[in-house]
């Protein structure tokens, strides 16, 4: 009989030589002390069955994979119109933290799956406040990962937010094209929080799990969001997820997914399956490289590729 | 009792005034002629069934849909890894005639849905002589599309190769940073003939059938290629097949397709359905603008998004 | 007899109509007030006599043209070496405020007459602090303009201030790459009074006096620089100085010379004089309209090219 | 009591082991078969007196040191207004083979002195064929040059005519942006012989001793060109004659010049002098390394710097 779990752990060891080829994020101090080695996985079918192997309760940030979470509650606050009005959808082929255009940028060249485009996005949470938009995000954060204890790492965040130059010259830039209203440093704040968000691989792949099954919640049946909501994200994540490692994902894995240089990644299998894991140690393109080698062979093995 | 037909034919009358928004491709004077009011659609389900309604027969040429097929010419000639190292996989966000590079160029940069990476591709096409390889690609494409008649309007060939300086100007960049070894005129020769083809509305259908069933032909079951390159090409067609509009085609359609300027448009709906469209009039990223609404309208009804 | 005062009023009325082609600059609410209509020069011969005519007693706000004394200032405190390692002196063809670069940006990116080059050069300056820093700036161009009661227009500071976001994004890019240590808006706020420092056309004929007599004060020939630091400085404005119409400019006029967009341009005629133009409204390229014009027929009149 | 040929000498020897730093160009078979020890010196004041040393008699190909004299030749027969209407005058800071624009190129994205420009020079010489386009062009350098043998070096051209991949890329770019209209391999036939027009130091000092003094052949004072044109060509090699290096130079040397990647470096001294150099072992921007540090001597030496 077919035993997931003895698959998911198998997976990890085959898995584990191609951590050592990686990096851990070093571009905040924090992120550097991250233990290369480790490794975790954590599936949940739209049964609701969930396995796991590894170090699948090790907490880490969620890094970009937050900007699905924005990305939704941005549509939840304005609808898809106004949204995709402010933030585009088309792919830049450009790394993580590009600058997507050098003298003319309008709201078509940023894409929500992008830092700028991200930063932008805070910007179209509802509340009067940052303080209060990064509440709601974190309450949606919560109940996506089915996990009401999740809050930020605050040295993290501090990090973040003592170097995070490189955003501000996106939020400034922003600004001056006249794409950002508030001030920098508020929308930053919002945003750096946001990043610092700490989860783990079951909290991931259970927000995997509720857009697999287009704003279902296990169990429940809750819906936390319409169905054409999980198709707008999903789609985004398919041609962008991955940075600039996204076309070569798509032929390996063949399934939406997000990767944060915190070393997660959440991978959604419409209809089937939430994915999330752990695994700090990064490729070049700021992909965690045990990660993508777990989801080829999981797809290979589970024939999960949507095309 | 639900009738495809019908529906059809409803689809092109709502699209029909869209048609009028855009504009036939003039970049070549023989493409100028086309009659902005056709529109045709034609649909094969995996069961083998056929629907039809409009200009489903007229004649066009294949233009950049080619480049799918040059690309499954690519894989079954020398296998994923060799194509794959020759030619990129990674989205690019540029045009369809966008030169990809400035001064550093490497096959990574190439993406085979983009001209030059198209142009590339046409030299790993097995065959002594150009005119051998074309031969072979043009024989493809008559399986895929399951019509031996099929040949090269002799007219668009001769006014593409007249006036493609562009085409040239990629060629000799492909060649000057050592990715084209080959006579760019010979080069060229192939790659504008594949251009011409000259197809109908159900010849794209029955290809992107094909696709749909990852190699297998309709009714005879005869594979032409094996099930990966299926999800390789459907891959690439999700993150680029529409140009620099792939990323909201994504969001509104859901499926892989490619569309060319002579007003096609070839749809995969993985174990689904292929999906041939005709409609000349562009809109201004060069995709046919009612082409698109009817896709729009089609996967509303029958659910098609794969996300 | 040659009279230089009725040349320069012919001059003048010459101009004239040209200055209704352009337009005064609005990026900052009070640059916008303005007269478009005002126009005056004033020269300063290398015997030290003086001619004038027009507005030359009108005061304006220096701009750009502060961009050579901040690089003279650099160059006082550090010396050639030093500086050109910081901040390089390669032409980017890019207007004012570029941003030079997306991803790797160094030193040997910036140029000392474009902004992102200009704020790197700000903390060149010694100084315990910014205030310290500007007001040795402030003293160094009240002696090269010898006139000690320059200031800084209040209003157009904070208005500079309060408007700067792209100057903020190309200080926080500096950062982010290494190139500035400081805090971004102590920085800036050096960087924004030294743009608003009010001049008149006399004080900008002075500076350039100086520079085309090799750091020459007139009349009592106080040395205020090494003769090569006038050398390093009128190379990079002859090549820089004008925005991406330095070509042009080099061609019709032949001297170095740089303008700002509070309508103001400094001449450099080396050995011969220094010329001091004031017309504010300004061409797409953000230089004077009516100040080229002048400098064209002056050229022209008493052949001034170096060429 | 001084002696130029004494100072010339020294500065060779000085210059020498800066030689070894360098790299002979390579991008063509024929260039790379230089002797990088080779290096030579020649001057001609604008008193008709000529001095020399090292290897001024050894013959070398002309490159891009012909562009001046394309220009001249293009201004010598449509005049300013049209020239300049069809390659435009700003600085691109690029590299000598720039692609200077991916998607919209106007004329005024070219310049004379960087290939793409130089190349479009070669459709406005006069001529019913490109042969007699390129005798006019060879007569106009014997003549600027005081040397009626000067010819091709026929291994050179046709290493170039089988190797410039880059050229056929720029100028099929230039016809598909209707910048030229002509054949792209007359043209280019026309431009590879030009770069292959076989000098020494004493031409090239010749050259320059024309451009120096506004048009007059030395000894004669025969106008070979307005002086107007001479003020037009000496603010481009000031802007961009020395590639990327242009500005660097300009701070060093101080005078209008332009290098060819065959080691020749041509220098205007207005009013002065003109100066041949040639040393084959080239910097990583295209200049010859000993020529630049000979130039930088002698202007030093001799007060050269026109600033």
């Amino acid at each position: 009989m077919f035993k997931m779990q003895e698959l998911l752990e198998q997976l990890i060891e085959d898995a584990r030589p191609a951590a050592l080829l990686g990096k851990v994020a070093d571009y905040i101090p924090e992120l550097s002390k991250a233990d290369p080695g480790a490794i975790g996985i954590h599936i949940i079918r739209s049964d609701g069955k969930q396995s796991w192997a590894g170090d699948n309760t090790v907490r880490f940030t969620i890094q970009s994979v937050v900007k699905p979470i924005l990305l939704l509650q941005a549509l939840l606050d304005n609808g898809i119109d106004y949204v995709k009005q402010h933030v585009g959808v088309e792919a830049t082929g450009k790394p993580f933290d590009a600058i997507n255009a050098d003298q003319q940028l309008d709201a078509q060249h940023l894409n929500p799956m992008v830092n700028m485009g991200a930063i932008a996005m805070c910007a179209l949470i509802k509340g009067n406040t940052y303080a209060e938009k990064f509440q709601r995000l974190l309450n949606l954060t919560r109940q996506l990962a089915g996990d009401p204890t999740i809050d930020i790492d605050e040295a993290v965040y501090l990090s973040e937010k003592a170097t995070g130059n490189k955003n501000r010259a996106l939020a400034y830039l922003l600004k001056t094209h006249g794409l950002l209203q508030d001030e920098v440093e508020d929308v930053l704040d919002c945003y750096f929080r946001a990043c610092s968000i700490s989860v783990t691989c079951e909290n991931l792949a259970h927000i995997g799990y509720v857009l697999a099954n287009r704003g279902m919640l296990p169990h429940t049946n809750e819906r936390v969001f319409p169905g054409h909501f999980a198709q707008y994200v999903n789609a985004i994540l398919m041609t962008c997820g991955m940075y600039n490692g996204s076309g070569e994902f798509a032929i390996r894995v063949g399934v939406p997914a997000k990767s944060g240089v915190g070393g997660g990644i959440m991978a959604v299998v419409p209809t089937r399956m939430g994915i999330g894991i752990f695994s700090p140690a990064l490729d070049d393109k700021g992909n965690s490289i045990a990660g993508i080698r777990m989801l080829e062979q999981l797809s290979r093995h589970l024939y999960l590729s949507i095309f």
